[in-house]
């Protein structure tokens, strides 16, 4: 295949051309230089879809929720991209025959789109390229993006935030110190689920979810209240449930206004994250050049890494 | 208790005082602008312990180890100061009779300083102030500094890094997707432990461990070779054999030369982290002021997210 400049396939995605989307998303996922501009136009073109979150720790069956979420979706009328940050993918970027596996019977419907971005071990760059990638799929005109996470670390959660709509998902049995991670991330639920219902301790889990949500209502929104969503996959027990809360959610946002409050939340934390990715880029660029000296004061303990990074910000305008 | 300046408590903490080490702590933690100076000097007169990062996934049983570990170090003569990044600690900052619960049977020795500091639930600043942490009872003269964290997500994997020696706990039968997560943190190990080991499927974890080791030894540094310890809580087991592996890497990595290698990536690690910590403030700073008219460019799409974050950097300089 030859190599088509990314803003020649910006036009094919704008017009839902699946393979054209797929060679985006890799260079969204790829950090390709070249694909800048191609984003700017497609970032400048989406803001369409309702974008979801939905976050939760290891095991508790995200991904399974996730594809029965994306079928629900579909049997009511609507088209849906979804985005995996997945850190147990054993295959990355472009493998379109790869993102349809894991979509079984969802596989073959053109109405889902599915990309799995593996993590990139412990190096960094864990979230790169996924707010592009949902960028490409809304301008590619789906109804809805779903963005699935693991819910743990600063990086993970701030993605699940960047989405109109965040959902925890919850699993009955998991021991307490994973339970005790998620304490902060039930913080920015939306709307919880508490997936493996059908086991026999999920109803203590809902029944601390609940309590929870009530000890917290008193400082509350006015306009929205999270409630607790059990499901079960097995059964898919609650799925229709979880989507119509979705969308109750969606019109709440619109109804209240408060849409707009969290439009400006994404982009406050979408600046950052660039802000940050530019930061590491830079660094690496000039770790050897201009760094050296800098670097050198702090290993000789004449500068300390805050005094040293304040001169590093002071100066990065000029490290273009 | 009187406020007393951080520059009047620097003197105290060099001299051993744990009065005045658990108050800059606190004061690392909740990043208090006064403390800046004193812990620029901290950090000018730390660089003599040899830190050592613990890592591992929830319910491997770190904490349980670093308490062991703890006493090891104690019986082999040395003193010992521990930041324990803790997310299920529902305690933090000041609590010296907080830290020294959770030590049990230590709590009593002026050779062990232990402290806990809760993560803020989702809202970031998980990391803020632990390598300050490390500086200050590094300077104060505990022979060993311990970190340990949680090792999912980038900030705690880069926290582990941040050490002279990096141990990464596994533990039996944790789930598959808990398990590819550390996929990412394995790379990192210097020393490999596996705790509980005396579970019945202990023995295939640590042959996984192994197999993954003998796989990966082509491109191995040829002066240090990670093994595999496994210990067990209950019977003590293994823990003694930690130590002396923990020692062995440090007089490997003195007798290589790969120290200054070593102290030279823990240096860019802390610029970096720094630089972010610098960024995000500013931007706290600033975000209702000169960067207003930024988001709402970007709100309105006529600027992507990343153009933006470019200006921004541009102009950071001079936002100070």
């Amino acid at each position: 295949m030859a190599y088509l400049p990314s803003v020649e396939l910006v036009p094919k995605a704008l017009a839902g051309d699946e393979r054209a989307i797929a060679r985006l998303l890799t260079r969204a996922e790829n950090g390709t230089p070249e694909a800048r501009a191609a984003f700017d136009t497609l970032f400048a073109r989406a803001g369409r879809a309702h974008i979801v979150g939905i976050t939760g720790v290891p095991g508790s069956g995200k991904s399974t929720l996730v594809s029965k979420l994306a079928k629900a979706i579909r049997a009511s009328g609507r088209t849906v991209g979804i985005v995996a940050i997945d850190p147990s993918s054993p295959f990355s970027g472009g493998a379109i025959l790869g993102d349809r596996i894991r979509m079984g019977d969802l596989g073959g419907d053109p109405g889902v789109f599915m990309r799995s971005m593996a993590t990139r071990g412990a190096l960094g760059g864990l979230a790169r390229g996924t707010l592009e990638s949902v960028d490409i799929l809304d301008a590619a005109g789906y109804d809805m993006v779903l963005i699935e996470t693991v819910g743990v670390g600063q990086d993970e959660v701030d993605i699940a935030r960047a989405a109109h709509t965040t959902v925890v998902v919850s699993a009955p049995g998991l021991g307490d110190e994973i339970q005790a991670i998620k304490a902060g991330v039930l913080e920015i639920a939306d709307i919880h689920v508490v997936s493996k219902s059908d086991k026999p301790d999920a109803n203590k889990t809902i029944a601390d979810l609940k309590n929870m949500l009530m000890l917290g209502l008193a400082a509350g929104k006015p306009w929205w209240r999270p409630v607790v969503i059990p499901t079960s996959a097995p059964q898919d027990q609650g799925v229709v449930e979880l989507l119509a809360e979705i969308d109750r959610h969606r019109a709440a946002l619109d109804a209240s206004g408060e849409i707009n409050a969290r439009r400006a939340m994404i982009d406050e934390r979408r600046l950052i994250k660039a802000s940050e990715e530019i930061l590491r880029d830079r660094f690496e660029q000039h770790r050897h050049g201009r760094l050296a000296a800098l670097l050198e004061n702090v290993s000789r303990r004449e500068m300390s890494p805050h005094s040293a990074a304040t001169r590093l910000i002071a100066e990065l305008g000029e490290y273009a």
